[in-house]
């Protein structure tokens, strides 16, 4: 389909409606609409596989506006489209309440795949549902059904791409050729600073062909002609992703195209003005549109809906002749799970093994049951246990980045079919923080595991010894910090996470821990509120201790000795704090008393305990950073043993 | 000097000793010791330019080992060359109080230019010494003194390579034509999980063309003579900074060479022995060394006295001839600061400002009375405020690369030299939260500058939000965390922080805030000790609210409030909780009482108050994530309004 006039006034009308949208709210950011409105609507015109009246489609075409700050020109887009989102929406950008916040936001707006705004994450996030679109097509694809088979689009600025996740995420995808990766580069040359050549001169053409990219050049970002034979190009090349650098004017059109204000700040009446004028625009009014784009736009979307009747009725054939596969997919795209995930005869351990080595044997026997199931480490397979011993198709090697892990397993969760997990060590959360905030933030069903969860990390010391981790991730809002204290409570924190299918963090112990599970109901049911009373006196007890983690055995272990000393302690096992959390009043209260004096015992840092806990607080903590040398010593040195533990708690009584 | 025998033995050495210690400790990596000693003893015997008698030395060559789990070598390197560490220490690799910790720590052995261990951050840190090296060489160098002239090297292997950190610090590097700047890239071919075929098919000399670097070769890691030429050829181009690809063989000799078992297991004692066979190696005791080395480490550690002898030399020559530079170079390299920091007459505000603002103010100000101060931010100046108006050329810009340049800026810090500072908004803290905490594990002086630090960011909305991160950092041991609430608090801070000369961060407001400052004197002891009362009611109070940054205004405003009501209220400004905590007991109970009610204001997670003010405590916080909307909306959504914190407070009580 040949470009016409038609199609540059829908340009200009994902032009004027970005300005107008940003104008009105007086905030936003004008720059990359005007500049990349036609590469976007090549995009969406010409190629993008959507139906903007079922969102939801499983077989879409995924878009992803990594340069999240241009969220006006995807709402604009969204709008023109017919996805629901209404023009008062639009008048309402960046207010409390609207559906067009000042980035995009998953979940809140129709259309939009993925959160973004933190640079680079979205270019990240395409390269996970890519992953899935390729990982899921080699299972139900024959030659004959064509089932799953979609492209995955995300537009990225200079930010994006300076960032070093989008290196990380890039090495990856061309790693594993997924050449239905296609990234629109807005190479506009400007940054907030100022000119990009202030910082960053790298040719990034050859950055990507080092990657094993295909990388295109538009010389031109407002030919639509160009832009639409640069698409197809990155359509053909089936092996390698493809980066498409759109040389674009920031601000295009208005008084400041090419500058770096333009980018971040809204455009003056004035000035909004002359940028229509400049267009050729025909109406003045804001938010007004020419009224011959209603019906083009309704032409566009219903070859969307024609496309995805035509793979529902693939998907009715496939299911008539491949009724086996067909049950599979309908498993793997549906949450639900079977009725029993972990079985009695999965807890037979006959010696103490650390939490991680009793993940690898629940994450292996979860495999059997939970199809989907898929992840890996970044490069720390042999100390993380997440590899598949049986299904070695279904162990992923991040190598060792564990940022685009983060956010890449965020877009296999975010693709839909598939149960997604990266693993490192816990230390390293750090370098992967800012996707999993934004797994949280989306509620995505994403699972970090994380072993090697304190300073039982032992001789490689410090550097490698989380201390601040453990809190610091519960401090993430929405998101549940998971620390069992045995094999019992990790087989049933597995799935507790499976279940709630949400963003989940599992923090597992490098050391042995010895096994508890004399109580499995007790256990499986405490594990499932997040904490429980594991172990309570006979009489009235003294106090209350409080663990997680591989400081349970050693809460067991004091509160016997203390029992010497004719002091009754209480133990409660805390796996999940924020889960917890979330229970009635009444079982709480029940398991945390009010009155008592309570210890909590966790080798990281204290800080947060005394909310849970109220009143009198001994926090046994580790508040410094660790030392290298063996485990045992480690602990010891910072008071980890029962000895150490029974004198606090004397002295504090 | 041509390579004989000697070398060859030497290397050896480094090889036996690496081994020797990480079977004794039953824990450590052989694999990279035995791959990279020749390339490590090329560098160091025929390069390097140091002084084991003077670790200290300025104009030394800085060498990093980013590969960090390989500190076996580097101890054997630091042993062999007399940097008094004893064979004693050696034997005592990866034992508790052991110089010899498991990653190499930077202040605790002498020798150790950086802590490294996590991956990327050394590499990263090396860009930050040679940058402070090229900067400060601009400033004192004159065509007749170089005084400020050495290279830095770095040791970096395929994990550093694939982290995202690397490419980003690799940009910068190239960008700014660190040509001193020097990587030897340990290529073995193997990572954890296996060969790096397995996830790492990226082309690592296009990718540094791409970057602007020259990328030279070595083909056999074992040969020394190779080694050297590529090192000349290296230290030749001084526009470019060099890669030079080393392809050795991890755990070279053993019997487990170009295993992926040998990176991170001991070698058994068989294997041990086997290793020096096929190295023929003469002894077969462990830690034992022929006779003639000791001589041939003490020819090659004098040749490092008697240049930095030479460099006194000139240095005492510079002094006399260029006197003004000298002086002012002694005042870079001290920690000295003018007595008053501060002047009375900077601290005129007539209308509110943000804590931003006032930090542009101070800082600009400072730049006059701090020569070295220099930094900048990761594209964000406008917003940061964070750039000089006078001293452009002490700007910095980072790119948005966050990650890079909080491991930068600890380079600069650590090169000595430098008050360096890096900026950008809270919530990319995220981003860089691995190199902020290497910064507070090292007591680097470095300075991190966060600005727009609560919902107050407004129409940007969640994604750009900080909720937890004022908390999170507080959680790393060793961060100050500054929070001041209005302008005279900023420049307070700013003094504090530059005075104390350890890790900081200085979180600022995005929105504009009032200024208190009727008390300056009492605010200026206050901030320097953390915290303090802002305002206590004539009579006995009934309650203490304690607030930091932006929400001390507000408490200020409810105190009035709850007075109307007949609630006597007093106010605590926090802006330092971690300085404040270091107070003696005396002081500490003066500000925070024992027996009041208390409620903490501060628009983030609130879990954390309760440890500092125990009892009745109210939080008045944001547990969930942001909203867009403008920041006044947001703020009185959760409830951030006078009138609201009023109601709150009256139904606590």
């Amino acid at each position: 389909m040949p470009f016409t006039e038609i199609d540059q006034l829908a340009v200009n009308a994902i032009r004027t409606l970005a300005v107008d949208m940003v104008e009105k709210a007086d905030s936003g950011h004008p720059g990359l609409p005007l500049g990349l409105a036609p590469a976007a609507y090549a995009l969406w015109s010409r190629h993008l596989k959507h139906n903007p009246q079922n969102p939801e489609w499983f077989d879409r075409d995924r878009f992803v506006l990594s340069a999240g700050h241009g969220s006006a020109m995807l709402y604009a887009l969204l709008h023109l489209y017919g996805y629901g989102l209404s023009m008062e929406e639009l008048k309402n950008f960046r207010q409390l309440g609207s559906l067009t916040p000042g980035h995009p936001e998953y979940g809140l707006t129709k259309g939009v795949e993925t959160t973004t705004g933190p640079l680079g994450q979205g270019f990240a996030n395409a390269v996970g549902l890519a992953l899935a679109e390729k990982y899921l097509g080699v299972i139900f694809n024959t030659p004959e059904f064509k089932l799953i088979d979609h492209y995955t689009y995300a537009l990225a600025g200079d930010g994006d791409l300076m960032e070093g996740i989008s290196y990380e995420a890039a090495s990856l995808a061309g790693h594993l050729k997924l050449g239905k990766l296609i990234c629109l580069y807005d190479s506009n040359g400007i940054t907030i600073e100022g000119l990009t050549t202030l910082t960053f001169t790298e040719d990034v053409k050859k950055r990507f062909l080092a990657q094993n990219w295909q990388a295109l050049e538009v010389a031109d970002g407002n030919d639509l002609g160009e832009l639409n034979t640069a698409l197809r190009k990155a359509k053909r090349e089936a092996e390698k992703p493809s980066l498409i650098i759109v040389k674009t004017h920031i601000g295009f059109a208005s008084p400041k195209q090419d500058m770096n204000s333009v980018h971040g700040e809204p455009l003056k009446k004035d000035e909004v003005l002359a940028t229509k004028k400049n267009l050729g625009w025909p109406c003045q009014e804001p938010f007004r549109l020419p009224e011959a784009l209603a019906p083009h736009f309704e032409t566009l979307a219903r070859a969307g809906a024609r496309a995805e009747k035509k793979w529902l009725k693939l998907l009715k054939t496939y299911r008539e002749k491949q009724p086996e596969p067909a049950a599979k997919l309908g498993r793997y795209l549906s949450a639900d799970l079977p009725e029993e995930l972990i079985k009695d005869a999965d807890l037979i351990f006959d010696k103490p093994l650390a939490t991680r080595e009793a993940s690898h044997k629940a994450l292996n026997l979860l495999a059997e049951r939970v199809g989907n199931l898929i992840g890996g480490s970044a490069d720390l397979a042999p100390s993380t246990k997440t590899d598949f011993t049986a299904h070695p198709e279904r162990t992923l090697h991040f190598g060792v980045r564990e940022h685009a892990m983060g956010a890449v397993v965020n877009g296999l969760a975010l693709h839909g079919g598939l149960r997604p997990f990266g693993a490192t060590f816990l230390v390293f959360a750090d370098y992967m923080r800012a996707a999993i905030r934004l797994a949280a933030f989306m509620g995505a069903p994403s699972i970090f595991v994380f072993t090697h969860d304190s300073v039982g990390v032992g001789e490689d010391g410090p550097t490698h010894q989380p201390v601040e981790h453990i809190m610091a991730l519960r401090l993430i809002p929405d998101l549940a910090v998971w620390r069992p204290a045995d094999a019992y409570e990790t087989f049933y924190s597995w799935e507790a996470i499976l279940r709630t299918g949400k963003p989940a963090c599992l923090l597992l112990s490098r050391q042995k821990l010895p096994v508890l599970g004399a109580q499995k109901d007790k256990i499986r049911d405490g594990v499932k509120r997040g904490g429980y009373t594991l172990k309570g006196p006979a009489l009235s007890p003294d106090l209350e201790i409080i663990a997680t983690g591989s400081e349970v055995c050693l809460a067991l272990e004091a509160a016997l000795k203390l029992e010497s000393s004719g002091l009754r302690a209480k133990v409660v096992s805390m796996p999940c704090y924020e889960v917890f959390l979330k229970q009635d009043e009444i079982y709480r209260s029940s398991v945390i008393g009010r009155d008592l004096p309570k210890v909590t015992i966790e080798a990281g840092k204290g800080m947060g305990w005394k909310d849970m806990t109220g009143g009198k607080t001994l926090n046994i903590s580790i508040e410094t950073f660790g030392r290298s040398a063996p485990a045992e010593k480690v602990f010891a040195r910072f008071g980890f043993t029962a000895d150490s533990i029974v004198e606090k708690i004397k002295a504090f009584l």
